[in-house]
């Protein structure tokens, strides 16, 4: 199916066999079906459990946020500028905070999902035209009651080979599996993903079926770092039609996509702002946007664009889909904090859309700034080549032989220069240590030995870095292979899981970064004792 | 056991077999693990997730909180006074804040967990010293991650006859089984509870083992509104002890009990402030405060004692279960709202404990006066007795007989006079119905024609509300029986499973109050054709 001949309304009976079992069992809420009689005037309702408003003990709330510029590179980026207090006295917002201070349906401020509806349609515009969108506390608590709502014990579920560590500790303890795709510069391959599901029977262990859902992070996958393209999501997409397969689209970092890293090589900085609010349409368009068939559940946050603490995030999909979250919410979560529905809404009030996507173009600068600047040390201590592909710049950095030494230059540690989100996904060389081929031999130089002479390696290499005082973070906390076991649905049995290590670039000034990236690099030489 | 003999510290490892086999799946949080190394001075950590907080978008949170008199009955009630604007300048607030909007452990910051420790050593007083708090996202999330903690697919869940609607509708999709027990005027009957246990395999359906779990709301309780006395709760918790089982002890309501109804009958209203914050000790203890074992979870929520949209309240039980609870919140909710974490401590701020209990002390006054006039008003249309009994004011409605009628009179509805909570629990006589003796002769006159007949005419009752637009809840939302099927685990099986409305007297002014009781009264006498 193309975007061209997509139907007016989904027929998402064609869906429902992807609910699990326990979803089905989940019945209609009594209190909801009562508010089609409570919510007639005049109607005195003794029905409801609604604790009274009057004995409630906030009577206001007042948050400042700074001006939606202030993140962009012209404005000062260490004193706000022109904060602007919430008109406390705002009869809108007092009224809309009286409502959020009592319980709700599940989906909140019908306030919340206008905001949420505005970003969906201006800047993600879904294939089909019935889409709906759920408010939630955030995606980790909405991909949980994702998996409860289509999955069931047992089931694999399709993810790129290293994928979030969080979606790895929700799905272990239910049950489900990890089923891995091979990755490259671009995210999930899509020839490792259709070759998987045609031989599903042969690579497969013995009774496992083919899965029916497929998780991914598109933009600054975590922790590799990549940005999928729109090509690769149409292929990948068209394979889920095939194959009726679920895609959980979980794309908090969607905002912070920026060019590939090019400064010290190529000349200067990327990025620029174009001064106007059409920024959006240069940005990989998501799943949603290629999604005919009604079978993407999107993932939101607002915990990376505006704060974490706010707990407040979205669900977008079918309303099929969506009532079946919405019912595992009122047994759960029941609707999102009533004050950080009402920060929102006052930051809303004042920047508007268009004030939010100012304000998400100056966040993904300052990101891609501090990207830069970690790189651009490297640049100074190693010698680096780039590999500028359709999906990405591979960078390899070797080390710099002293003037006339006999010995070839060596290929130390090599990423993908991220093109989104907060990391970068190195993939140390380890086979270059000088120890590495020794460690091998000792113990027998079969497959499993070559993870272990890795593993011990890459040991010690957290160990300097920590006695260094920096700490990066293992890539095998990342790494589904760990968890197939002797099954690896025909992964290459020498794939190594212990020779990465995730950098964040996200949490510093650029002063930080730029010597952060000095203080790794020195790390690395003394590790390959250079 | 008793409290005298209580261990210094628990030994918890003799309840880790009621851990579920989900839970046991659960390992350790990667990210946390590093914390120990990233908490270090001088350490820069490129390990963790953390969005910069230089880019947060909101600088500042103010709330305005009344005086903690304001809902004594001296305090004028229509106008608030002293209301004090939280110092938005205070440092400790501002950095509290700054904290709140970044991601945090589960449970969020430590300023929650010492409010919660407050309330909980100063009023619960549990039986062993080593107890935690758990910040929650409330009752309704919490109790959710203790099923998912604590029950395997396929267990039964001990409960009261009529329980929680949300309890139910959480458990029958998780393919666990409501198991219910006689309740009385004090709440969950110890007799019934042990000879259900006593004679579990005679009584019980095949293949359904004996329950390990026991959910109950002791004060208030919904939609009974019965309140359970602490030798109750000593016999109950000595029968779990005997048989093993783990109390679930949601109590959202604990700080609204009040004395039983007098006003009409007895005299003038009760429940007299004492002025000091010392009437706490007139409240019914917690379970906690007789759990020498470390057998109680307990469940607290801030949404009926400052407002249902913080979504904050906190679970109180032994380390190892909580350890347990925390783990499930790593993969779904998280911290709670660090908005609403905020407004908490700002609150504090200016409260402290004793200003809420002060308040505490206004509110359960409140929610009493409404208990009245709604009884009040009934004394004006019925000839009513009351039967003061040790565990609650049975009160039952007679018709008023025109004068010289040789009809007796008949019983028309009875309840037990609430002392806590928000609900009153109507048990309609159908019987007494002059359509019911026909209805059943009609159908034959077994035990479930009794249903059927209380059916037809509780839809009639219900409708006629309708139609004086007065919507009141149905009591087969909450009834347990409704879900065992032809396994009624020895209950009466003319048990009625129909004949019971829930009234909600929290949400009006005292006077809307008082004009429901006439509107009911005038329905009721209309439905029973007087």
């Amino acid at each position: 199916m193309t975007i061209e001949n997509a139907p007016s309304a989904l027929p998402t009976d064609a869906l429902a066999h992807h609910i699990s079992d326990q979803a089905r069992r989940r019945t209609g809420n009594a209190v909801k079906a009562m508010l089609k009689f409570t919510s007639k005037p005049g109607v005195l309702s003794l029905a409801g459990g609604l604790p009274n408003p009057s004995f409630f003990s906030f009577k206001s709330l007042a948050t400042t946020v700074p001006s939606p510029l202030l993140l962009s590179p012209e404005a000062p980026q260490t004193t706000q500028i022109n904060d602007a207090p919430t008109p406390q006295s705002s009869p809108d917002l007092a009224s809309l905070f009286a409502r959020a201070l009592q319980y709700s349906m599940v989906d909140g401020l019908p306030e919340i999902s206008d905001i949420a509806k505005q970003i969906v349609s201006s800047v993600y515009r879904p294939a089909y035209p019935d889409w709906t969108v759920l408010p939630t506390t955030g995606n980790t608590d909405a991909l949980y009651k994702t998996w409860m709502t289509f999955c069931n014990p047992g089931e694999g579920v399709l993810a790129e080979e290293w994928t979030y560590s969080v979606m790895l500790s929700s799905i272990l303890p239910l049950g489900l599996r990890p089923v891995p795709v091979k990755a490259d510069a671009d995210g999930m391959s899509s020839v490792a993903l259709r070759n998987l599901l045609e031989n599903w029977d042969t690579v497969a262990p013995k009774g496992l079926s083919r899965p029916h859902t497929l998780y991914l992070v598109p933009v600054g996958q975590n922790p590799t770092g990549t940005v999928m393209s729109l090509q690769r999501k149409r292929e990948i997409y068209s394979i889920c039609s095939k194959y009726d397969i679920i895609i959980i689209e979980d794309d908090p970092y969607y905002f912070m996509q920026f060019d590939d890293y090019g400064a010290k090589a190529n000349g200067t900085a990327t990025t620029a702002s174009n001064g106007n609010n059409s920024w959006p349409e240069s940005l990989q368009p998501t799943f949603l946007n290629v999604d005919t068939d009604g079978r993407v559940i999107r993932l939101d946050s607002f915990s990376k664009t505006l704060a974490p603490g706010l707990r407040l995030g979205w669900v977008t999909c079918n309303k099929l889909f969506s009532d079946r979250i919405y019912a595992m919410a009122e047994v759960t979560s029941q609707a999102p904090s009533g004050f950080s529905q009402t920060a929102v809404c006052a930051l809303w009030a004042q920047w508007g859309l268009s004030g939010y996507l100012s304000w998400l173009e100056g966040l993904r600068t300052q990101y891609r700034v501090r990207r830069d600047a970690f790189i651009d040390a490297l640049f100074e201590q190693f010698d680096i080549t780039q590999d500028h592909t359709a999906s990405g710049n591979v960078l390899t950095c070797y080390d710099v032989p002293a003037p006339g030494a006999s010995t070839p230059r060596r290929a130390l540690f090599s990423f993908v220069a991220p093109r989104g989100g907060m990391f970068l996904w190195v993939h140390m060389h380890v086979a270059s240590h000088p120890r590495y081929a020794g460690l091998l031999a000792s113990s027998g130089g079969k497959h499993k030995h070559r993870d272990e002479a890795a593993g011990e390696l890459m040991q010690q290499l957290w160990q300097t870095f920590l006695e260094n005082n920096i700490v990066v973070m293992s890539g095998t906390t990342f790494c589904t292979l760990t968890y197939c076991g002797a099954d690896r649905f025909g992964f290459d049995r020498d794939a190594l899981t212990t020779d990465h290590v995730r950098i964040s670039y996200s949490n510093f000034e650029v002063t930080q970064m730029a010597e952060a990236g000095r203080r790794f690099g020195a790390i690395v030489q003394k590790f390959f004792e250079l």
